[in-house]
């Protein structure tokens, strides 16, 4: 199978690679990028040198329809929205890792992403690739909005409980932290390592676009879930994300029936590791693989439970997500090419 | 006059003899510690080579009571509760950086720290330090018990709406993060580089023993306070802590004029610092120094006020606040010697 | 095949654990540890929670001869030089990742590592694991030395020009510089976030035990071989390792010379890659992976060559290579469960 | 005394207002920038809230010198040059922290930094700013090229041996390590995050702008000297800077000898830092402040000295330094206003 890959110069298409260089069904990996187009792409990545040194080709759909069997689109914001209607005429089935097609409404997108939204057919049609929550729709897509990295760790946090309603609708509050490599490569002051290095920030506090994705699956699960509140922090490292997530419940459970709920609403989900009770992970316990590992606690004294989980946002928040969801579409096993164990330390 | 630092070789004792090395009313500090005494304080501290070179001395107190002044004491948890009784026949002021001191009731405190409790009458007299709220017991106390890192950052930012009776009493959440430093000098796995590097932890989850000493003093400003949610997290960062935290209004305000009502509240504070309506501090912006600075934010959608609170741990969370205590405690300006810039980048 | 790891509680013992759960040719890790038997192997490395749930078994050579086919010694240093003498008596191939039987003279050995060596018979058996050098021997040998992490690095950038007589044999200067993970897991000052993290050190200096062993490698290439200034760095990272070596060649190259000059002696060594003339590696573009990256130069300045040499210090540098010895010692492809593409960023 | 700062928004710029600030003999700061102009300064460097609130102004070098007693210019490579030939005219004393009047020759310069030269007659007058070094010409110099941050390192450490003709002037090898805000502000992939964090570097292999300045000086004390091999190497923190320099004496001496022979030539200087024979500096030992630590080795196998030398690239290394220097311009005590304690962890 030959799969594209446009944006193979950012960090997201940059994985993509490095996964499916070792993924056992795909044999050729063509590279688009906007920039770079003409130069090997180890001069991108020269951690790739000998392993990847395809030279990138320019973005042309209709040579990309033509020449590959499978498409990865992990290009900048907008960029979707522009191309997708053009994809929309081939059988080719492309998954997107941008936030472009993410959003069923367009004003809800514009309203946040402060940009034009796709068409809403389009919006219509994707399919929202939270892999262990949408395995059913996925296995059908043709076009799947691959979720972004933050609400990935929030939902795959929440749906135990809101699926089975036993949240109240009206207090959530997720305080997510992520590393810096979730804001892709390009330069910029607010990546500059010399003003993030031994220094911890909030960003875009109330704002965060991830937000009305977020509400949007838990809605899909409970419609009467009110507006959450959902911050982010920038830590001083390269990958991984916390979402520590504080919540009500309607009746009280205990930490051991938390965690026993937890591992029994997962027991069929590989990539999803329900710690012991009274445990809880730290991001680089699932760095440079899919994970995504889950601690609860129940707090006596407030009568709210603590929910902990954390992915590598460039794997289960991106690129490991995106492979997990080709799998699926494929038919093949969710971890075919993708069971790659946490580096560490 | 000559100042006592009991525990001179841990973090914070180190970061008191480094204001005071520039203080322009202390002479002279000598320097206690119960490991390397006998041995020049630059063979524990080498960034003080040539800068403080005295003899580490054994703790002895009536020694300690005959040739100092003032005694700070930053030592281990336990310690104070122990030696405080002792010190208690002399008429040193003294001020304690540990929690040995902070809570009034010895079964709260042999419940979250799960150790004896100093005795029921050393913990009544011990003012508590945090100087922008208590200053008028402070100028006359003789025994202060230093406010805790996380304590003093989230009290600073919940003050001036629980002081003034407009918090919902039944909903704050407080999300905070430090830096290793908070952790001590001691070697451990859980201070270890290769574990925190690159990694980002949640720790004592709902057990955290800074919660009793924020409760108490909340309480103290309005006793309807039910208990809070406190988090702690572990930052791959060597000093700073930031609380992020959660809290509804009784009745609602807008973020420009929660920030005037900070403003106003803290107006004759040097060191606590209120950013503009939407500006947001990062901890390295107090780096170094003893400044707390502050931002606030309403959010519409959800009328939950979001309220950020940045300090350097081991000074304004340490000995910064102490050294502002005893600059209070002598009738001198709270700048005197602690006027640091944050150190930046 | 059954593996044992004995020391598997160690960043070299776990890094082993990694890398064999994917390899195509064992069929179970046996993990042995002085500390933590009896526990499940997860509560040591939660990273590892689902994927080696193992317990650790204590360490018993003849329960261990009776039941693994292959053995990989991981333990710090002295154990080996006590153990290796009865783990003789059985036919089990031991690959050894400790320093203990690397040097051939014990009196080498007692006088850089200030401890009793082994017995002189063992050492003398042990054949030194530089796989892409040592090859015809490993695949033949019975027990390997796995070599030092900084030897790794230095020899694989010095061999081409010593092995070939090139290099004035009194002017080696490698200047190296470590992540902390080297270190292994010990809590102690020298690890502690907070002494490391925004910091750089230089430690041993002319004392690092790693020095006799490049000197008794390059001489058995080059018995001309004058004693190399050999300086170790601590960098504040968890991975990696960059040698940057100057030297003097007897006759003088060009970079192009040099670097072709390279290539076409690691031409059939996968693991090692020549980067282009004027292009040098970082060690974060070998992370997770088991390649030596090596970049050339000659300044014609000063009639200098420098080389600068990177590996995973983990991998390459101890794991990696081990198992690369363990694939070349059982005539497989030396790549078989090895070809980790580095992680990136 | 009113001080000008030329390029406020750079971190020269911002480390000198930093500390001057407190220095006790200016009055007040006008900051001058070509970017930013207009704007209040802690909207650039939000630490300066309240403490540092000027408007920057325009370079216009009329009016800076018609309003400043004293200029300092911080500014990026190739403003010195244009503009000093203007400050010329004006009576105006001026430090320069650019390369750009450093080298006396017009063409060393235009060769190593690829741009056109200031004039002649200007790169002739200004006095090289190597305060421990050069006070005399310092004291009456209208103009300072203030010291690069990797020469201030590698001359300070070679000086006593070099200018006493010690040296064997053939052989000195300069292995330089920097943290990363010796970049500048300006991003850039070289300075982002993701590609600095956790990875070590090497860059600029013999063709560092810093060589002909360190060759300059040395030749100055011995004109014998011999092209030097001088390489950098970007370490994964924000501040510090370590040169390890290797060196061949013309007569041998012990490490205890080396370091009386330091400690001697360096008996009148407050910021140099002489460690005990055996004992080398770490760079975080003078983070924050003005002090050059220096370790000296002896190697009785090779014959070789090793020399280690740790500044604050912020400091020493450029404002620090500059600050210096306007004391000893002014006649003051070298520590006036500069006495900041390293502050650690």
């Amino acid at each position: 199978m030959k799969i594209g890959i446009i944006g193979a110069t950012g960090y997201g298409g940059a994985e993509i690679a490095r996964i499916l260089r070792s993924h056992p069904y795909t044999d050729e990996c063509i590279l688009y990028s906007s920039s770079d187009e003409g130069t090997p792409y180890h001069q991108s990545y020269p951690h790739l040198v000998k392993l990847a040194d395809q030279t990138l080709k320019p973005i042309d759909i209709e040579q990309i329809a033509s020449e590959t069997d499978f498409l990865f689109m992990a290009a900048p914001p907008g960029v979707s929205s522009r191309l997708t209607p053009q994809l929309d005429a081939y059988a080719l089935p492309v998954i997107d890792l941008s936030g472009d097609l993410r959003l069923k409404h367009q004003a809800v997108y514009e309203s946040w992403y402060k940009r034009e939204s796709a068409p809403g057919h389009i919006l219509e049609k994707a399919v929202y690739g939270l892999s262990e929550l949408n395995r059913e729709e996925i296995k059908t897509a043709k076009h799947i909005a691959n979720p972004g990295c933050f609400p990935t760790a929030v939902l795959l946090g929440l749906a135990p409980l809101v699926k089975n309603g036993l949240v109240n609708e009206s207090f959530v509050i997720a305080d997510a932290k992520t590393g810096v490599s979730g804001a892709g490569r390009k330069a910029s002051m607010g990546t500059h390592f010399s003003e993030i290095n031994d220094n911890f920030k909030i960003y875009k506090v109330n704002e965060h676009q991830h937000t009305p994705e977020i509400e949007q699956a838990v809605r899909g699960w409970d419609p009467a879930f009110q507006p959450i509140t959902f911050s982010t922090h920038l830590v001083p490292m390269t990958r991984g994300i916390m979402a520590t997530i504080y919540l009500e419940l309607k009746e009280s459970m205990t930490g051991q029936q938390l965690q026993q709920f937890f591992s029994d609403f997962y027991q069929d989900s590989y990539f999803v590791r329900i710690r012991e009770s009274g445990e809880f992970p730290a991001t680089k316990e699932v760095y440079g693989s899919n994970f995504c590992d889950i601690g609860v606690a129940a707090d006596e004294r407030t009568n709210r439970v603590t929910i902990v989980s954390v992915i590598d946002n460039l794997m289960k928040g991106a690129a490991g997500q995106a492979v997990q969801n080709f799998n699926i579409m494929n038919g093949w096993s969710e971890k075919a090419g993708l069971d790659f164990t946490p580096i560490y330390p």
